[in-house]
Protein backbone atom coordinates (compact mmCIF):
# COMPACT_ATOMS: atom_id res chain seq x y z
CA UNK A 1 0.00 0.00 0.00
CA UNK A 2 1.40 3.35 -1.01
CA UNK A 3 1.72 6.25 1.59
CA UNK A 4 0.39 9.36 1.27
CA UNK A 5 3.38 11.08 0.06
CA UNK A 6 3.89 8.62 -2.99
CA UNK A 7 0.26 9.07 -3.98
CA UNK A 8 1.22 13.05 -3.90
CA UNK A 9 4.13 12.29 -6.00
CA UNK A 10 2.57 10.28 -8.52
CA UNK A 11 -0.25 12.62 -8.36
CA UNK A 12 2.83 15.31 -9.43
CA UNK A 13 3.96 12.79 -12.37
CA UNK A 14 0.35 12.99 -13.57
CA UNK A 15 0.78 16.56 -14.62
CA UNK A 16 2.29 16.36 -17.93
CA UNK A 17 1.57 19.10 -20.54
CA UNK A 18 0.41 18.17 -23.38
CA UNK A 19 -0.72 14.51 -21.97
CA UNK A 20 -3.55 15.86 -19.89
CA UNK A 21 -4.36 14.42 -16.87
CA UNK A 22 -8.16 13.69 -16.89
CA UNK A 23 -10.22 14.24 -13.42
CA UNK A 24 -14.22 13.78 -13.80
CA UNK A 25 -14.98 15.14 -10.63
CA UNK A 26 -16.89 12.76 -7.93
CA UNK A 27 -18.46 13.98 -4.95
CA UNK A 28 -18.81 11.27 -2.31
CA UNK A 29 -16.93 7.71 -1.90
CA UNK A 30 -20.12 6.07 -4.66
CA UNK A 31 -19.39 8.39 -7.22
CA UNK A 32 -15.10 8.18 -6.51
CA UNK A 33 -15.49 4.57 -6.94
CA UNK A 34 -17.16 4.31 -10.30
CA UNK A 35 -14.95 6.83 -11.59
CA UNK A 36 -11.85 5.11 -10.59
CA UNK A 37 -13.34 1.64 -11.52
CA UNK A 38 -13.74 3.55 -15.08
CA UNK A 39 -9.68 3.76 -15.04
CA UNK A 40 -9.35 7.60 -14.23
CA UNK A 41 -5.37 7.86 -12.24
CA UNK A 42 -6.74 10.26 -9.64
CA UNK A 43 -10.03 11.57 -7.87
CA UNK A 44 -10.98 15.06 -7.40
CA UNK A 45 -14.01 16.06 -5.94
CA UNK A 46 -15.92 19.04 -6.82
CA UNK A 47 -17.23 21.55 -4.66
CA UNK A 48 -20.37 22.90 -6.14
CA UNK A 49 -21.24 18.72 -6.36
CA UNK A 50 -20.56 17.78 -3.15
CA UNK A 51 -22.59 21.09 -2.05
CA UNK A 52 -25.68 19.98 -4.62
CA UNK A 53 -25.16 16.63 -3.18
CA UNK A 54 -25.75 17.27 0.65
CA UNK A 55 -28.87 20.13 -0.74
CA UNK A 56 -25.83 22.90 0.05
CA UNK A 57 -25.36 25.64 -2.30
CA UNK A 58 -22.17 26.15 -3.36
CA UNK A 59 -19.40 28.95 -1.83
CA UNK A 60 -18.62 27.09 1.54
CA UNK A 61 -22.05 26.75 2.48
CA UNK A 62 -21.26 22.66 2.77
CA UNK A 63 -20.24 22.70 6.65
CA UNK A 64 -16.06 22.35 6.65
CA UNK A 65 -16.55 19.09 8.84
CA UNK A 66 -18.84 17.59 6.33
CA UNK A 67 -16.43 18.11 3.62
CA UNK A 68 -14.03 16.45 5.29
CA UNK A 69 -15.66 13.42 6.52
CA UNK A 70 -16.86 13.18 2.79
CA UNK A 71 -13.07 13.35 1.63
CA UNK A 72 -11.81 10.20 4.46
CA UNK A 73 -14.68 8.37 2.68
CA UNK A 74 -13.56 8.79 -0.38
CA UNK A 75 -9.71 8.38 0.22
CA UNK A 76 -11.17 4.96 2.13
CA UNK A 77 -12.80 4.17 -1.38
CA UNK A 78 -9.91 4.35 -3.36
CA UNK A 79 -6.32 3.43 -4.12
CA UNK A 80 -6.20 6.38 -6.25
CA UNK A 81 -4.59 9.78 -5.36
CA UNK A 82 -7.35 12.12 -3.77
CA UNK A 83 -7.49 15.82 -4.48
CA UNK A 84 -10.03 17.68 -2.40
CA UNK A 85 -11.48 21.53 -3.75
CA UNK A 86 -11.30 23.83 -0.42
CA UNK A 87 -13.05 26.46 -2.82
CA UNK A 88 -11.80 29.39 -1.49
CA UNK A 89 -10.05 27.95 1.99
CA UNK A 90 -12.53 28.16 4.39
CA UNK A 91 -11.59 31.59 5.96
CA UNK A 92 -9.80 34.82 4.54
CA UNK A 93 -6.99 34.54 6.99
CA UNK A 94 -3.45 32.88 5.54
CA UNK A 95 -3.80 31.09 8.71
CA UNK A 96 -7.36 29.94 8.90
CA UNK A 97 -6.10 28.46 5.05
CA UNK A 98 -2.95 26.72 6.57
CA UNK A 99 -5.90 25.02 8.83
CA UNK A 100 -8.11 24.18 6.30
CA UNK A 101 -5.03 22.34 4.26
CA UNK A 102 -4.02 20.81 7.39
CA UNK A 103 -7.14 19.36 7.85
CA UNK A 104 -7.38 18.12 4.08
CA UNK A 105 -4.00 16.27 4.64
CA UNK A 106 -4.96 14.71 7.58
CA UNK A 107 -8.01 13.31 5.89
CA UNK A 108 -5.77 11.58 3.43
CA UNK A 109 -6.02 14.31 0.46
CA UNK A 110 -2.52 14.74 -1.95
CA UNK A 111 -3.94 17.49 -3.93
CA UNK A 112 -6.23 20.34 -3.70
CA UNK A 113 -7.71 23.63 -5.34
CA UNK A 114 -7.68 26.89 -3.70
CA UNK A 115 -9.25 29.72 -5.48
CA UNK A 116 -8.38 33.40 -5.63
CA UNK A 117 -12.01 34.82 -5.24
CA UNK A 118 -14.61 35.47 -2.29
CA UNK A 119 -16.84 32.60 -1.57
CA UNK A 120 -19.60 35.33 -1.16
CA UNK A 121 -19.34 37.57 -3.93
CA UNK A 122 -16.88 36.11 -6.20
CA UNK A 123 -14.91 39.17 -6.33
CA UNK A 124 -10.64 38.61 -6.93
CA UNK A 125 -8.81 38.93 -3.92
CA UNK A 126 -5.73 41.05 -4.25
CA UNK A 127 -3.24 39.18 -5.56
CA UNK A 128 -0.89 39.65 -2.44
CA UNK A 129 -3.05 38.69 -0.23
CA UNK A 130 -3.84 35.38 -1.86
CA UNK A 131 0.04 34.52 -2.49
CA UNK A 132 0.38 34.87 1.25
CA UNK A 133 -2.99 32.61 1.80
CA UNK A 134 -1.09 29.93 -1.02
CA UNK A 135 2.26 30.33 0.71
CA UNK A 136 0.55 28.96 3.93
CA UNK A 137 -1.15 26.29 2.26
CA UNK A 138 2.47 25.27 0.84
CA UNK A 139 3.85 25.76 4.32
CA UNK A 140 1.13 23.32 5.55
CA UNK A 141 1.83 20.63 3.62
CA UNK A 142 5.64 20.80 4.42
CA UNK A 143 5.07 20.64 8.24
CA UNK A 144 3.02 17.75 7.14
CA UNK A 145 5.58 16.36 5.66
CA UNK A 146 3.38 16.04 2.49
CA UNK A 147 4.20 16.78 -1.23
CA UNK A 148 0.94 18.32 -1.84
CA UNK A 149 -0.09 19.24 -5.40
CA UNK A 150 -2.04 22.59 -4.78
CA UNK A 151 -3.62 23.95 -8.06
CA UNK A 152 -3.75 27.89 -7.43
CA UNK A 153 -7.22 28.57 -9.36
CA UNK A 154 -7.89 32.14 -10.61
CA UNK A 155 -10.84 33.59 -11.30
CA UNK A 156 -10.03 36.04 -13.55
CA UNK A 157 -12.10 35.10 -15.91
CA UNK A 158 -15.19 35.09 -13.92
CA UNK A 159 -14.92 38.93 -13.14
CA UNK A 160 -16.00 39.50 -16.91
CA UNK A 161 -18.95 38.49 -19.32
CA UNK A 162 -17.63 35.98 -21.84
CA UNK A 163 -17.65 38.63 -24.97
CA UNK A 164 -15.04 40.76 -23.12
CA UNK A 165 -12.62 38.05 -22.61
CA UNK A 166 -9.44 38.55 -23.88
CA UNK A 167 -5.40 38.76 -23.86
CA UNK A 168 -5.62 41.11 -21.23
CA UNK A 169 -7.35 38.82 -18.91
CA UNK A 170 -4.95 36.33 -19.73
CA UNK A 171 -2.19 38.48 -18.73
CA UNK A 172 -3.66 39.21 -15.55
CA UNK A 173 -4.16 35.48 -14.93
CA UNK A 174 -0.44 34.87 -16.01
CA UNK A 175 0.46 37.83 -13.55
CA UNK A 176 -1.14 35.57 -10.78
CA UNK A 177 0.44 32.25 -12.12
CA UNK A 178 4.24 33.58 -11.26
CA UNK A 179 3.04 35.15 -7.73
CA UNK A 180 1.55 32.15 -6.96
CA UNK A 181 3.55 29.72 -8.34
CA UNK A 182 6.78 31.84 -5.92
CA UNK A 183 4.22 30.84 -3.17
CA UNK A 184 4.36 27.42 -3.93
CA UNK A 185 1.44 26.58 -5.78
CA UNK A 186 2.09 23.28 -7.54
CA UNK A 187 -0.54 23.96 -11.12
CA UNK A 188 -2.53 26.58 -12.51
CA UNK A 189 -6.17 26.55 -12.74
CA UNK A 190 -8.26 29.01 -15.06
CA UNK A 191 -11.78 27.72 -15.49
CA UNK A 192 -14.08 30.13 -17.56
CA UNK A 193 -11.71 30.32 -20.91
CA UNK A 194 -12.67 28.75 -23.48
CA UNK A 195 -11.14 30.11 -26.43
CA UNK A 196 -8.10 28.47 -28.24
CA UNK A 197 -5.68 31.03 -28.74
CA UNK A 198 -6.19 32.32 -24.89
CA UNK A 199 -5.96 28.66 -23.80
CA UNK A 200 -2.31 28.06 -26.08
CA UNK A 201 -1.16 30.87 -24.77
CA UNK A 202 -1.91 29.96 -21.25
CA UNK A 203 -0.34 26.77 -21.39
CA UNK A 204 2.61 28.38 -23.21
CA UNK A 205 3.17 31.18 -20.97
CA UNK A 206 2.10 29.82 -17.85
CA UNK A 207 5.05 28.78 -15.11
CA UNK A 208 2.83 25.80 -13.61
CA UNK A 209 0.27 22.73 -15.50
CA UNK A 210 -2.30 24.53 -16.95
CA UNK A 211 -5.50 22.93 -15.51
CA UNK A 212 -8.55 23.84 -17.74
CA UNK A 213 -12.02 23.31 -16.90
CA UNK A 214 -14.78 21.42 -19.57
CA UNK A 215 -17.21 23.84 -20.11
CA UNK A 216 -19.99 24.83 -23.39
CA UNK A 217 -16.90 26.19 -25.77
CA UNK A 218 -14.15 24.41 -24.68
CA UNK A 219 -12.02 22.18 -26.97
CA UNK A 220 -12.06 18.49 -26.42
CA UNK A 221 -9.59 16.48 -24.50
CA UNK A 222 -6.89 15.73 -27.97
CA UNK A 223 -6.97 19.55 -28.90
CA UNK A 224 -6.65 20.46 -25.43
CA UNK A 225 -3.19 17.71 -25.60
CA UNK A 226 -2.20 19.95 -28.20
CA UNK A 227 -2.78 22.86 -27.10
CA UNK A 228 -0.30 22.39 -24.25
CA UNK A 229 -2.91 21.77 -21.35
CA UNK A 230 -2.00 19.62 -18.31
CA UNK A 231 -5.09 18.97 -16.35
CA UNK A 232 -8.86 19.17 -17.59
CA UNK A 233 -11.44 19.48 -14.72
CA UNK A 234 -15.05 18.02 -15.82
CA UNK A 235 -16.36 20.30 -12.57
CA UNK A 236 -20.00 19.72 -11.89
CA UNK A 237 -20.92 18.27 -15.03
CA UNK A 238 -20.58 14.31 -13.86
CA UNK A 239 -23.00 15.07 -11.19
CA UNK A 240 -25.14 17.00 -13.70
CA UNK A 241 -24.88 14.61 -15.87
CA UNK A 242 -25.85 11.65 -13.52
CA UNK A 243 -28.86 13.41 -12.12
CA UNK A 244 -29.94 13.85 -15.11
CA UNK A 245 -29.87 10.41 -15.82
CA UNK A 246 -31.48 9.40 -13.00
CA UNK A 247 -34.54 12.41 -13.16
CA UNK A 248 -35.07 10.93 -16.63
CA UNK A 249 -35.09 6.87 -15.12
CA UNK A 250 -36.92 8.36 -12.55
CA UNK A 251 -39.66 10.11 -15.59
CA UNK A 252 -39.46 6.71 -17.37
CA UNK A 253 -40.53 4.49 -14.11
CA UNK A 254 -43.40 6.36 -13.47
CA UNK A 255 -44.87 7.05 -16.60
CA UNK B 1 -46.40 24.60 4.09
CA UNK B 2 -47.46 21.22 5.02
CA UNK B 3 -46.97 19.59 8.68
CA UNK B 4 -45.54 16.17 9.03
CA UNK B 5 -48.76 14.72 10.19
CA UNK B 6 -50.10 15.80 6.55
CA UNK B 7 -47.67 14.55 5.17
CA UNK B 8 -47.78 11.45 6.53
CA UNK B 9 -51.50 11.34 5.72
CA UNK B 10 -51.13 12.19 1.91
CA UNK B 11 -47.97 9.25 2.64
CA UNK B 12 -50.78 6.64 3.48
CA UNK B 13 -53.64 8.37 0.61
CA UNK B 14 -50.55 7.38 -2.13
CA UNK B 15 -50.80 3.23 -1.49
CA UNK B 16 -53.79 2.07 -3.63
CA UNK B 17 -54.33 -1.07 -4.73
CA UNK B 18 -54.85 -1.37 -8.91
CA UNK B 19 -52.97 2.32 -8.80
CA UNK B 20 -49.42 1.64 -7.45
CA UNK B 21 -46.84 4.48 -5.95
CA UNK B 22 -43.86 4.06 -7.59
CA UNK B 23 -40.94 4.88 -5.21
CA UNK B 24 -37.46 5.15 -7.70
CA UNK B 25 -35.49 4.93 -4.25
CA UNK B 26 -32.65 7.45 -3.78
CA UNK B 27 -29.33 8.05 -1.23
CA UNK B 28 -28.92 12.05 -0.70
CA UNK B 29 -30.31 15.10 -1.09
CA UNK B 30 -29.54 15.54 -4.68
CA UNK B 31 -30.75 12.82 -5.81
CA UNK B 32 -33.64 12.63 -3.56
CA UNK B 33 -34.28 16.49 -5.38
CA UNK B 34 -33.63 14.49 -8.95
CA UNK B 35 -36.34 12.41 -8.22
CA UNK B 36 -39.00 14.64 -6.88
CA UNK B 37 -38.36 16.99 -10.07
CA UNK B 38 -39.26 14.48 -12.22
CA UNK B 39 -42.51 14.32 -10.56
CA UNK B 40 -42.44 11.94 -7.76
CA UNK B 41 -45.08 11.74 -6.02
CA UNK B 42 -43.55 10.48 -2.22
CA UNK B 43 -39.07 10.12 -1.74
CA UNK B 44 -38.21 6.55 -0.14
CA UNK B 45 -34.00 6.21 0.78
CA UNK B 46 -32.67 2.90 -0.30
CA UNK B 47 -30.35 1.84 2.94
CA UNK B 48 -28.16 -0.01 0.47
CA UNK B 49 -27.57 3.09 -2.23
CA UNK B 50 -26.79 4.97 0.89
CA UNK B 51 -24.49 2.86 2.07
CA UNK B 52 -22.33 2.32 -1.66
CA UNK B 53 -23.04 6.26 -1.94
CA UNK B 54 -20.79 6.82 1.40
CA UNK B 55 -18.36 3.84 1.19
CA UNK B 56 -20.26 1.16 3.30
CA UNK B 57 -21.52 -2.34 2.87
CA UNK B 58 -25.24 -2.90 3.47
CA UNK B 59 -26.54 -4.51 6.28
CA UNK B 60 -26.82 -1.77 9.18
CA UNK B 61 -23.03 -1.25 8.34
CA UNK B 62 -23.76 2.72 7.56
CA UNK B 63 -23.62 4.81 10.92
CA UNK B 64 -27.21 5.19 12.00
CA UNK B 65 -26.03 8.78 12.89
CA UNK B 66 -25.14 9.00 9.09
CA UNK B 67 -28.78 7.76 8.11
CA UNK B 68 -30.39 10.57 10.22
CA UNK B 69 -28.34 13.55 9.40
CA UNK B 70 -29.02 12.22 5.49
CA UNK B 71 -32.40 11.59 6.42
CA UNK B 72 -32.97 15.26 7.15
CA UNK B 73 -30.81 16.46 4.65
CA UNK B 74 -33.83 14.85 1.80
CA UNK B 75 -36.33 16.26 4.18
CA UNK B 76 -35.06 19.70 3.55
CA UNK B 77 -34.60 19.11 -0.01
CA UNK B 78 -37.89 18.34 -0.95
CA UNK B 79 -41.42 19.17 -0.70
CA UNK B 80 -42.69 15.40 -0.61
CA UNK B 81 -42.93 12.82 2.00
CA UNK B 82 -40.39 10.67 2.60
CA UNK B 83 -39.81 7.51 3.92
CA UNK B 84 -36.81 5.82 5.29
CA UNK B 85 -35.36 2.30 4.62
CA UNK B 86 -34.94 1.60 8.76
CA UNK B 87 -33.61 -1.70 7.87
CA UNK B 88 -33.68 -4.23 10.25
CA UNK B 89 -34.48 -1.47 13.18
CA UNK B 90 -31.07 -1.13 14.48
CA UNK B 91 -31.33 -3.25 17.78
CA UNK B 92 -33.04 -6.57 17.62
CA UNK B 93 -35.38 -5.36 21.42
CA UNK B 94 -38.19 -3.74 20.33
CA UNK B 95 -37.21 -0.48 22.75
CA UNK B 96 -34.58 -0.17 20.14
CA UNK B 97 -36.57 -0.29 17.64
CA UNK B 98 -38.81 2.10 18.97
CA UNK B 99 -35.53 4.97 19.96
CA UNK B 100 -35.09 4.08 16.12
CA UNK B 101 -38.37 4.83 14.63
CA UNK B 102 -38.90 7.77 17.24
CA UNK B 103 -35.58 9.31 15.81
CA UNK B 104 -36.08 8.92 12.49
CA UNK B 105 -39.65 10.85 12.90
CA UNK B 106 -38.06 13.61 14.58
CA UNK B 107 -35.31 13.64 11.65
CA UNK B 108 -38.65 14.59 9.27
CA UNK B 109 -39.64 10.59 7.97
CA UNK B 110 -43.43 9.99 7.62
CA UNK B 111 -42.43 6.59 6.80
CA UNK B 112 -40.30 3.67 7.68
CA UNK B 113 -39.31 0.34 6.26
CA UNK B 114 -38.52 -2.71 8.98
CA UNK B 115 -37.25 -5.79 7.60
CA UNK B 116 -38.21 -9.05 9.50
CA UNK B 117 -34.42 -10.92 8.87
CA UNK B 118 -31.17 -10.10 10.76
CA UNK B 119 -28.54 -7.93 9.40
CA UNK B 120 -25.93 -10.55 10.12
CA UNK B 121 -26.91 -13.35 8.24
CA UNK B 122 -30.22 -12.39 6.68
CA UNK B 123 -32.08 -15.50 8.47
CA UNK B 124 -35.93 -14.48 9.09
CA UNK B 125 -36.82 -13.57 13.05
CA UNK B 126 -38.75 -15.22 14.93
CA UNK B 127 -42.57 -14.14 14.09
CA UNK B 128 -43.53 -12.93 17.30
CA UNK B 129 -40.53 -11.68 18.02
CA UNK B 130 -40.64 -9.34 14.52
CA UNK B 131 -44.65 -8.67 15.43
CA UNK B 132 -43.33 -7.18 18.76
CA UNK B 133 -40.99 -5.19 17.00
CA UNK B 134 -43.33 -3.40 14.97
CA UNK B 135 -46.02 -3.33 17.57
CA UNK B 136 -42.61 -0.94 19.35
CA UNK B 137 -42.73 0.61 16.03
CA UNK B 138 -46.04 1.80 15.95
CA UNK B 139 -46.01 2.97 19.56
CA UNK B 140 -42.86 4.61 18.68
CA UNK B 141 -45.41 6.71 15.70
CA UNK B 142 -48.53 7.36 18.24
CA UNK B 143 -46.01 8.71 21.02
CA UNK B 144 -44.60 10.79 18.61
CA UNK B 145 -48.12 12.06 17.22
CA UNK B 146 -47.08 10.77 13.50
CA UNK B 147 -49.48 8.85 11.42
CA UNK B 148 -46.73 7.03 10.17
CA UNK B 149 -46.53 4.54 7.20
CA UNK B 150 -44.94 1.29 8.63
CA UNK B 151 -43.78 -1.06 5.62
CA UNK B 152 -43.27 -4.06 6.83
CA UNK B 153 -40.69 -6.06 4.75
CA UNK B 154 -40.69 -9.70 5.16
CA UNK B 155 -37.50 -11.81 3.77
CA UNK B 156 -39.70 -14.75 3.26
CA UNK B 157 -38.41 -14.71 -0.58
CA UNK B 158 -34.87 -14.25 0.43
CA UNK B 159 -34.33 -17.36 2.53
CA UNK B 160 -34.33 -19.75 -0.27
CA UNK B 161 -33.09 -19.63 -4.40
CA UNK B 162 -35.56 -18.63 -6.75
CA UNK B 163 -36.63 -22.46 -8.16
CA UNK B 164 -38.11 -23.08 -4.99
CA UNK B 165 -40.42 -19.89 -4.50
CA UNK B 166 -43.90 -21.56 -4.60
CA UNK B 167 -47.38 -20.64 -3.03
CA UNK B 168 -45.76 -21.98 0.00
CA UNK B 169 -43.70 -19.43 0.82
CA UNK B 170 -46.69 -17.31 -0.29
CA UNK B 171 -48.60 -18.38 2.91
CA UNK B 172 -45.87 -17.62 4.84
CA UNK B 173 -45.69 -14.45 4.19
CA UNK B 174 -49.38 -14.12 3.97
CA UNK B 175 -49.19 -15.49 7.39
CA UNK B 176 -46.59 -12.67 8.63
CA UNK B 177 -48.74 -9.95 6.89
CA UNK B 178 -51.74 -10.65 9.03
CA UNK B 179 -49.93 -10.74 12.35
CA UNK B 180 -47.57 -7.45 11.39
CA UNK B 181 -51.14 -5.38 10.47
CA UNK B 182 -52.05 -6.77 14.17
CA UNK B 183 -49.04 -5.08 15.10
CA UNK B 184 -49.94 -1.96 13.91
CA UNK B 185 -47.62 -2.13 10.34
CA UNK B 186 -49.67 0.56 7.08
CA UNK B 187 -47.97 -1.95 4.93
CA UNK B 188 -46.52 -5.42 3.38
CA UNK B 189 -43.35 -5.30 1.29
CA UNK B 190 -42.19 -8.58 -0.11
CA UNK B 191 -38.78 -8.43 -2.57
CA UNK B 192 -37.80 -11.02 -4.17
CA UNK B 193 -41.48 -12.50 -5.46
CA UNK B 194 -41.18 -12.09 -8.99
CA UNK B 195 -44.10 -14.66 -10.56
CA UNK B 196 -47.41 -13.04 -11.35
CA UNK B 197 -49.54 -15.77 -9.77
CA UNK B 198 -47.45 -15.20 -6.64
CA UNK B 199 -47.48 -12.00 -7.03
CA UNK B 200 -51.25 -11.49 -7.64
CA UNK B 201 -52.08 -13.96 -4.95
CA UNK B 202 -50.28 -11.96 -2.33
CA UNK B 203 -51.97 -9.23 -3.40
CA UNK B 204 -54.93 -10.23 -3.29
CA UNK B 205 -54.83 -11.68 -0.37
CA UNK B 206 -52.60 -9.04 2.01
CA UNK B 207 -54.56 -7.59 4.49
CA UNK B 208 -52.35 -4.64 3.81
CA UNK B 209 -51.54 -3.06 0.57
CA UNK B 210 -48.93 -4.71 -1.51
CA UNK B 211 -45.37 -3.25 -2.25
CA UNK B 212 -43.22 -5.01 -4.86
CA UNK B 213 -39.37 -4.76 -5.90
CA UNK B 214 -38.49 -4.29 -9.14
CA UNK B 215 -36.05 -6.83 -10.02
CA UNK B 216 -35.39 -8.81 -13.37
CA UNK B 217 -38.11 -11.32 -13.93
CA UNK B 218 -40.57 -9.10 -11.92
CA UNK B 219 -43.17 -7.37 -14.82
CA UNK B 220 -43.79 -3.63 -15.41
CA UNK B 221 -45.92 -1.01 -13.74
CA UNK B 222 -48.88 -1.45 -15.63
CA UNK B 223 -48.75 -5.14 -15.09
CA UNK B 224 -48.41 -5.03 -11.48
CA UNK B 225 -51.09 -2.39 -11.34
CA UNK B 226 -53.78 -5.21 -13.14
CA UNK B 227 -52.40 -7.38 -10.41
CA UNK B 228 -53.08 -5.34 -7.05
CA UNK B 229 -49.88 -4.37 -6.25
CA UNK B 230 -50.19 -0.81 -4.48
CA UNK B 231 -46.13 0.34 -4.21
CA UNK B 232 -43.61 -0.17 -6.39
CA UNK B 233 -39.98 -0.09 -5.16
CA UNK B 234 -36.56 0.32 -7.20
CA UNK B 235 -34.38 -0.75 -4.34
CA UNK B 236 -30.43 0.05 -5.31
CA UNK B 237 -32.08 0.44 -9.17
CA UNK B 238 -31.62 3.66 -8.99
CA UNK B 239 -28.09 4.47 -7.79
CA UNK B 240 -26.58 1.68 -9.57
CA UNK B 241 -28.45 2.79 -13.24
CA UNK B 242 -26.65 6.56 -12.17
CA UNK B 243 -23.14 4.95 -11.17
CA UNK B 244 -22.97 2.94 -14.85
CA UNK B 245 -23.99 6.14 -16.35
CA UNK B 246 -21.16 8.15 -14.57
CA UNK B 247 -18.64 5.29 -15.06
CA UNK B 248 -19.28 5.34 -18.82
CA UNK B 249 -19.25 9.20 -19.03
CA UNK B 250 -15.94 9.05 -17.34
CA UNK B 251 -14.84 6.29 -19.43
CA UNK B 252 -15.88 8.34 -22.85
CA UNK B 253 -13.80 11.22 -21.00
CA UNK B 254 -10.97 9.62 -20.52
CA UNK B 255 -11.30 8.12 -23.97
Amino acid sequence: MSTQNDKARLFHCLHVPGQPLVLFNAWDAGSARAVAEAGAQAIATGSWSVAAANGFADGEHLPFAFALDNLRRIVAAVAQPVTIDLESGYGDAPALVSATVAAALKGGAVGCNLEDSFPTDGRLRDMRDQTARLAAARQAAEDAGVGMFINARTDVFFQKPADVHDMAMVDAALERAHAYADAGASGLFVPGVVNEPLIARLAEASPLPLNIMVMPGVPGRARLAELGVARISHGPGPYRGAMQWLAEAARAAMA
